[in-house]
């Protein structure tokens, strides 16, 4: 046994038992670390440096606004229910229950054929990500959007399929960036861009918050069908789109015979913290073979995973009633009030600003900047963090996003002193 | 597009577009479905044959007593709490929260030495085998009980370190099975055990309900210790203990270098729906270049999962409070005194009977027929859902296991309707 001061040591310099168990080579392959504890690590050392900064917090995407009562009282209703004989249930199907399934295939997807069977209840998008990444082999490629969700890159590192990092390109061997910037109106050059196998892809984009249209994804499915992929659509924002971009891929029919969708309730709801989510698999996905997808999917989610808290589920059926729905569209439309005045302060700086109007994120251009030093003199010069932009890709260079998160007051307050100290 | 009928269609001579991307091999190695959603089904046929059955389920172990009152107002308060200005919170660490892991720690580890940064909080114990089955390469072999939980094996096989299914044998190629019977105390005999990378190994063990005593932990310990593997150890029963078998691996102080403990709020405290589990991975586990492992499976928690529910930890942090942990201990006592009415029920048909002393499920042994049909005609003649023994491994024909899950009017019932019809 060593001492308890040994943790702290050079991890490779411990003496000590090893076991005969090889470390993965994809994980040897990891960068510095996952995007967001990295970000929350520079905000710690500058609030131990600043012990009197009031930091407000535009990086990370997280709710702040609080949980409509109609939506809180049906989750407590449920917590009751398991303190009686009567009310108290178990383990409820692994895919959802019933009810949640139906109102979500009828809330999001209506008219486009999506079947309760279809929809599988989780707890939260990101992890369906890498619940789909366990149906695939790691040989098959991949492409993202680039600058896009890390969670995309870093699951594919994970299991396999990324190949070595490239530090002169801030690139994976075997990951096709799909570059999307004002030059091509946030949408990926398709005829320029090689197969892959699967191509991820984030409608509204987080970071960018651009929203593709319904002709760019009739082509994107059109891409897929032409090449046989698979498309893991992200449409975690869609509930944020105000102009008439389509909020999921099943708007283009075909997309059910090529595309998988895998979205959430966190930001619609503010579920961050309660975990909810979920992922449509058509049956008419076919692998190569003709097996349908869907079944090893489910029996993935029967194996791998246990169903969603039966707690959040009863949340997000609330928020699916009208009165629900309602109210959660006040805190969207004040998330969305925040990012016109973010749009608006970075404009008013001479900036070239993008996103805010079909999803939360605001994406500002420092032409010829490191997106890592943006990040930092912001941080220093406003004790405001925001994410440095090649945390999301190559493509992300110059850029940091802002997120619209936060109470009325912080934006406002952001504001002032980014017109103040920028 | 293809009519809604087809769905109900051989999947295989279905006429639709096919992607170009091959199904996992792994995949189709799977057996005819996950043990568990196969006993619901068995069970829906009897119920649609029979309608007016009083079907009593003592097949999946799951929890059927309210939660009590402390807790599910710790889990109220929560939520109320998301409602408001103040109380709102979003996302939290992904390994959950400081308050839970240090509870965790200081009440199912005491003088063990894991500290609360070794405890990852999580949606469950099976989400977790699934997570620690990302960390290890597809070529590591693997060794089980047998008979043991189904999950092992089955994410085993999903993760391609399985080898194809032997139809004779009843078992797949590439899996070590320990046989645990009452030949052997339920302990495998580890001098005819070959090495395998990782050990499975659950004490209390589902479906025998044999707990492993201290000095036959030692022997697993040094076991492993020689042969630089790794053990996964499943604690999910270890608060059903009544004697003085460890409840956990780290009692053997060794263990810290080979071991990744998995347990579970599930059966300890009614959370079967709520969701709630946990894994500690200790800092001296190494991998063979003498990188922890710790530090990789944070990495996977942070990209692969994204915490649990802040409602359920709420619970369960009430849970680890005094009173809290004294009104569990009522559930989990009616559960073993429903146990003891199945040992002797089964006792008194003249039935080998083990388990029901250290866990909830009783294992009874009848020699010379198919568990499945054990099963079929239990099912038949008493409406009495049970598992049949082999849907654990080979090692559990001849046997089926009856979960003591219930209330205590169903035992009662059940235990006259055994002792009338079979």
């Amino acid at each position: 046994m060593k001492s308890d001061g040994s943790s702290k040591s050079d991890a490779r310099t411990k003496i000590g038992y090893h076991t005969k168990i090889p470390r993965r080579t994809h994980l040897e392959s990891l960068q510095s670390g996952y995007l967001f504890p990295e970000i929350s690590k520079q905000e710690a050392k500058h609030a131990q440096n600043n012990p009197h900064a009031k930091i407000i917090r535009l990086g990370i995407g997280d709710t702040t606004e609080p949980i409509p009562d109609i939506i809180t009282s049906a989750m407590a209703k449920q917590v009751y229910s398991l303190s009686t004989v009567q009310g108290y249930s178990g383990y409820g199907p692994e895919q959802g229950n019933k009810e949640i399934r139906k109102a979500i295939a009828e809330t999001f997807y209506q008219d486009m054929g999506v079947k309760e069977n279809e929809v599988f209840v989780s707890d939260g998008a990101q992890c369906d990500i890498s619940r789909i990444q366990i149906l695939l082999e790691s040989s098959l490629s991949a492409a993202v959007q680039d600058p896009s969700f890390p969670a995309y890159v870093d699951s594919s590192v994970i299991f396999g399929r990324a190949g070595n990092f490239q530090a002169e390109t801030n690139k994976f061997r075997d990951i096709v960036y799909m570059k999307c910037g004002p030059e091509n109106d946030f949408f990926p050059d398709l005829s320029a861009t090689p197969r892959t196998d699967v191509i991820f892809f984030c409608s509204p984009n987080n970071p960018t918050g651009s929203a593709a249209s319904k002709q760019q994804l009739k082509k994107l499915v059109e891409f897929a069908k032409a090449n046989g992929s698979l498309i893991i659509y992200d449409s975690a924002y869609a509930t944020y789109i105000t102009d008439d971009s389509p909020k999921s891929i099943f708007e283009i029919p075909e997309a059910k015979e090529v595309a998988i969708e895998v979205s959430s309730f966190s930001k619609f709801a503010g579920f961050t913290g309660v975990r909810l989510g979920w992922t449509v698999v058509p049956e008419e996905l076919l692998y190569s073979n003709g097996y349908p997808v869907i079944k090893d999917f489910n029996r993935i989610v029967c194996t791998c995973f246990n169903g969603a808290s039966n707690i959040a589920q009863a949340g997000g059926l609330a928020c699916l009633t009208a009165e629900g729905y309602k109210a959660l569209r006040t805190a969207v439309g004040h998330y969305m009030e925040n990012a016109k005045i973010l749009v608006d302060t970075f404009a008013s700086l001479g900036r070239k600003v993008y996103g805010g109007k079909n999803a939360p994120y605001i994406w500002v251009h420092f032409p010829g900047l490191s997106s890592w030093e943006v990040f930092s003199q912001i941080l220093k010069k406003t004790d405001i963090v925001t994410i440095p932009g090649i945390g999301f890709g190559p493509g992300g260079e110059e850029y940091i996003r802002v997120s619209s998160f936060g109470h009325r007051e912080s934006i406002l307050e952001a504001s002032r002193r980014l017109r103040k100290f920028l």
